[in-house]
């Protein structure tokens, strides 16, 4: 109510009285009509998702079944046929695979960082001490040893380590620190420890991982040119605990590849406080993973054609690769079923689409966004005007509202006090999304949208083990599953 | 920007042109300076809760240390003592107990639901069928047997059995059933199971447990007056798994008491579809629970002297008690760290309170609400005026806003912008809550709030063994205990 009466106020400063009022009574009556008619249709959207929902038991079977779908692995294949035909039993008018080319980074067998310290072994006879930092870390029973094996993963991208590889530890805490170092020898022949934990103040955990992840994306090109022989990086997360989550690193060609891994943060808190305390710490790490050749595989479409345009699209969708670690519930699995529900839901409610939509599970977003540049590269071929594309991919938790580009929020913003009532009224500028920001290269006038759910969890179990189905809770993301319905509606609606 | 140009155009209406120009810019002016101190303050607290919090280990504390609560219970009393010397180790101006006598009802050792039926011995013979209506199910291994053991326990305040109670079952599921049943002589003798689920389509999942409580609160005294032998109730949860949900229940002088159980609500949906197939399915239960002396407990508060205002009071708090099962985490732990923790963060960085403020931890809310009796009672013989109380009893998940009364909501309003920023912008008419209805009772201009987090995820832990320390997310619930701070610095800033 209030925000209606505020949009008919600001208007009486733009027109002259007469005419003013007629809109404004005009406004008022086709305004509250149209938008109740909406409000009706965001109920049923909401009642489907959460009384007849599909999203949680479709997002089971694909954890489950399938499990981890790395870009190029078996299991990814496996998992592109029963996408297909999962989405081919809900009748949609059209399912359909796009080939991709896909790049093909195995983790292989061996995986192992160890540290050894004599400062350690005496210490830990009494119990472990409490400066090293972290609760999580007592989960083990440490005996005196020679060495420890601790909780690491290798990176994705990373090559191996041509058996084991060992070396003083050294730990850098930020970019200055790094290249002070750097500049002054004291890398070189070092393992290095990229310990740069996530700033806790702020609200949005994204903002927090923006600052961070730079170190674990870019940290072995920037440590090989100082001579570091290897890198660790701590995990990006929240947490303190035992879990390594990896992730995607770069090389670059004029630069020597080194070996880099994720260490757990409770890990990287204790190798922190070790290195203080004893310059002899020492590790040794081993991986055999490595590259193979690219591998075909597919995004997987499945589309209502619109009644009014039927050759302008609306495209909205996570991707459907994962990296290897847990099941890829959250990452991605969440985002795609979000997607497929939303169609699902528009389909059954009776709603008739004027454009064209589509729910797309890109692949290859993890290592490679391969499946969005060929989606955007056809969609150009094939003369595909794409007014809107909407990318899931922040998790499956209680949704919160959009991102949206300018042109969407202005028309979006007018809905607000329903989206208020269903707690999704977060309205923030700027769409976006790794997944859909090629179609805007295409075509400047596309309407990115951003679903934003609580960011509260998400790097707790991201790219970790602990990224299962048992993670996601069935109410949270069936109501982002409505929420993303809602929102499709409203870009049909709206957009011409 | 929005929100205050909305507030000055409103104004236009209500006052002549030249007073309300000159109204306009001194409300501008006046209105953003004094908001952007409170803004740097709500800044403040919230780098406070999230970067040097210390809610999360004391509810650790709690929950491994202590462990469940349960009014009259030997570990409630513990807790009481810990609860005065944790509170007291932070230097707040006073620490004290409330003696406040309390029920005493024990779960006992005994507590066993069995069903018999050789239509489901058949039929297991090649799996559980998929009728029985819940995946959940599926993680027992059953094998043909005699009889089965099910997933129940007694509910708080529930009589025993007297050794091995049988009987037939019978399956309710609505109150209208119930009477139709009931006055037909249809229940007479009977185990009933009182099979009413939680209405999906709720977004606020309080509203779903509103909706179906009184089948527990009312359940046995309803049932025997139509001669039913004894009442199996459907536990208050969203989710269809093996917990049992205890909770509080009544029974009336005028009517026989019969026992009364909660049962999981996948047991619930199997019971329902066997009792549509074996009309011979019996039930066998077991329960030794029973009704001890009262005994001596107290409230514990934390107090912050006010500087203006040192005989005016606001309190805030959640209730020490718990249920028996699980670990009280979120019910109430965390209502009673978000307490202290506001009362901690407010001394950390310095503010000077108008009003006195103290952090209440209840005793016996959940089956008594003696604590916040006496409460009441004392602070009018006492003549501590109050001026506001809050409440948190609703999990420690993402905080999303608060519930208030008039006034208060009228001078919270114009905060909203702020609150947005931080997620806990959602403000709903009406505060309350069962621990502050007695100040409101004492005095009706007290102003009552209630935090509203997110609700989603309460239900499926709420007074089950999955309520445990575990279940609780740290920023989830510092973000709570920062959205409370907020809250009180609000209230004192702007009563009198």
């Amino acid at each position: 109510m209030d925000e209606i009466a505020y949009q008919n106020v600001s208007l009486s400063y733009f027109y002259p009285v007469k005419f003013r009022l007629a809109t404004l009574i005009f406004t008022m009556v086709s305004t509250l009509s149209a938008q109740h008619a909406d409000s009706l249709i965001f109920e049923k959207i909401m009642e489907e998702a959460l009384i007849k929902g599909e999203s949680y038991q479709r997002l089971g079977e694909l954890c489950k079944t399938i499990g981890p779908r790395l870009s190029g692995s078996d299991q990814a294949e496996k998992g592109v046929y029963w996408a297909y035909s999962m989405l081919k039993s809900y009748g949609f008018d059209s399912v359909f695979h796009q080939p991709v080319m896909v790049p093909r980074w195995e983790r292989g067998k061996v995986e192992s960082l160890f540290f050894s310290s004599s400062v350690f072994s005496k210490k830990i006879k009494s119990g472990i001490p409490a400066n090293y930092n972290c609760e999580a870390f007592e989960e083990q029973k440490l005996k005196p040893s020679k060495s420890y094996k601790i909780q690491a993963c290798a990176l994705g991208g990373s090559i191996g380590t041509k058996g084991v590889l060992q070396g003083e530890i050294i730990v850098v805490h930020n970019k200055n620190e790094m290249h002070e170092l750097g500049k002054n020898g004291k890398l070189k022949g070092k393992i290095v420890l990229l310990n740069q934990a996530f700033y806790e103040g702020n609200i949005n955990t994204f903002a927090s991982y923006g600052a961070c992840v730079g170190q674990r994306y870019m940290g072995a090109v920037d440590l090989a040119k100082y001579g570091a022989i290897a890198v660790l990086v701590r995990s990006m997360t929240n947490r303190c605990d035992l879990h390594p989550h990896t992730g995607s690193m770069a090389y670059v060609d004029s630069v020597p590849k080194i070996p880099a891994m994720a260490v757990a943060s409770a890990v990287a808190n204790l190798l922190d406080q070790m290195a203080k305390e004893d310059p002899l710490l020492k590790i040794s790490m081993q991986m055999d993973c490595k590259w193979l050749p690219d591998r075909m595989s597919a995004n997987t479409i499945a589309q209502t054609n619109g009644s009014l345009f039927p050759n302008k699209f609306i495209a909205f969708g996570g991707h459907f690769d994962s990296w290897d670690e847990g099941e890829g519930a959250h990452d991605d699995g969440a985002g795609c079923m979000h997607a497929f529900e939303a169609l699902r839901i528009l389909k059954s409610i009776g709603y008739i689409p004027r454009h064209s939509l589509r729910c797309v599970w890109w692949i290859n977003e993890e290592n490679g966004l391969r499946g969005a540049m060929e989606y955007a590269k056809l969609a150009k071929e094939n003369g595909e005007i794409h007014v809107a594309a909407l990318e899931s991919d922040r998790g499956g938790f209680t949704p919160r509202g959009f991102s949206l580009d300018s042109a969407a929020m202005a028309f979006t913003i007018p809905y607000k006090k329903y989206l208020d009532a269903y707690g999704i009224g977060t309205l923030e500028k700027g769409g976006g999304g790794a997944d859909i920001g090629p179609l805007k290269r295409n075509d400047p006038n596309t309407q990115l949208v951003g679903f934003i759910p609580d960011s509260q969890r998400y790097f707790d179990i991201h790219h970790a083990e602990t990224d299962v189905f048992e993670s996601v809770n069935k109410r949270e993301l069936e109501l982002g599953a409505a929420a993303v319905a809602i929102m499709i509606y409203i870009l049909d609606q709206n957009l011409d």
